[in-house]
């Protein structure tokens, strides 16, 4: 891949991972689901949540997500993007400003390449200890 | 793909996950150096720790872990596995039984498809909250 469209590609890429935070930003259940891919082989885990699996399962999620009467602020902090051909992943921590006070979350953002776009297949965040690793840390 | 040559890879790639959680059973950091891409790209992020990048500081993270003097047995429940053309993953609930207690935590695994065979790219772990909801949830 030339250096030219590897930038374009990234371009693509921070510019769809963007849209999933302003999405929640938003409370945009229909911004949301443009973002993702609907098919059996998405993955969404929240933080602290077990796995969902399924754009329906994932759907439902956000909707009650979304509908809920909270709001979060994004603060997105050292973000990276990773482009191959047709995948692409974006690691970035979120600074979230909620009524209950501060939390960083670690996120995995999985992106596939297809003929509509970028499309969110995978979402995984995790909270970060305030320490910095969790009590059970040595033994994972 | 067809239908014989998809199982044949979901077998490979059910086979990598399981020899990942082999060498984090035995403490094998030549095991785990094996599985996982040697490069710039790939991510880890152990529960509750910040986001590793890089197979430099994710390899150090291991060595440090399995150097350590914590062991842990996983129980495997949950597993799915999504195969596309040269990307995978894995997506299970790691139930830990370590000198602490029980754990629970959501695994995925990313795997790509390389000339040496499946190579671990991403693995982001996340402890389940007993109540299957972190604090923040609704804002997340």
């Amino acid at each position: 891949m030339n250096e030219t469209l590897q930038e374009k590609l990234r371009d693509q890429v921070r510019a769809a991972n963007l849209a999933f935070y302003d999405a929640h930003e938003r409370g945009s259940l229909p911004l949301m689901q443009r973002i993702w891919e609907h098919s059996a082989r998405v993955v969404c885990v929240h933080p602290g949540w077990p796995i969902l699996r399924g754009w329906s399962a994932v759907e439902d999620s956000w909707r009650r997500i979304l509908g809920g009467p909270g709001r979060a602020q994004f603060i997105l902090t050292n973000e990276e993007i990773s482009v191959s051909d047709d995948m692409a992943w974006v690691t970035v921590d979120e600074n979230l400003m909620t009524v209950q006070g501060a939390l960083a979350v670690a996120a995995t953002n999985v992106f596939a390449h297809t003929p509509d776009g970028w499309r969110l297949v995978i979402h995984h965040g995790s909270p970060m200890f305030p320490n910095g690793r969790s009590p059970a840390a040595d033994q994972h």
